[in-house]
């Protein structure tokens, strides 16, 4: 007898993917009450078969070449409460609670620090 | 004499900009009051340029290979509530005031349609 196989990415939402050149989508992660933008991150498609598998936010590492739970290393884990594809197929919407901070800097967001304009 | 030069990107934000390979970040929109993911577009040096100086929100098109500036032929506007660049200068999150539906389908956000997993 072998393990039972790990079921991939379901070939309906595999064959509604756009990827980009190195076959990654761009997944923007919100928290799901407060609405804030947490972050960015990168998917393929075993990266996004995980996140809907397993409810954890599972990214592939641009920089390292490596899949990424966010939160194994730093305990700031990603829930998923929703994921969802936009209308061309080629952007990942993941709605989440994070736990403590989402950025690598200690802030909630990655976008809290550089504010380029900002209006009245 | 000539015409004034258009300024471009300011050079302290170009330089703390990471590009893809084809010169372009990814830009988050989103509806600054109710926190909506509204779609997500790309961005090269001139597009941000021009969304910083003018508050009308301009995305370089991957797929026309020109400048977009939105709501030029639907009608739905976007106009510039702030602009912020991520922790590793490779994501912009714009909030926006979106005038009408943001999505070329006529939905309300490019996420509307398509539900991947969603958690009670």
């Amino acid at each position: 007898m072998t393990a039972p196989a790990q079921p991939g990415l379901d070939p309906a939402i595999a064959a509604r993917l756009k990827r980009d050149g190195a076959g990654l989508v761009p997944a923007v992660v919100q928290q799901h009450d407060t609405g804030e933008v947490l972050m960015l991150g990168w998917m393929d498609d075993e990266a996004l078969a995980r996140t809907l598998r397993s409810g954890r936010v599972t990214f592939w590492s641009r920089s390292r070449g490596e899949y990424w739970r966010k939160g194994d290393t730093s305990g700031h884990r990603q829930w998923v409460r929703e994921v969802r594809l936009d209308c061309d197929g080629d952007t990942l919407l993941v709605k989440v609670d994070q736990e403590g901070p989402a950025c690598h800097t200690g802030a909630r967001t990655c976008f809290d620090a550089d504010v380029l304009r900002a209006d009245g």
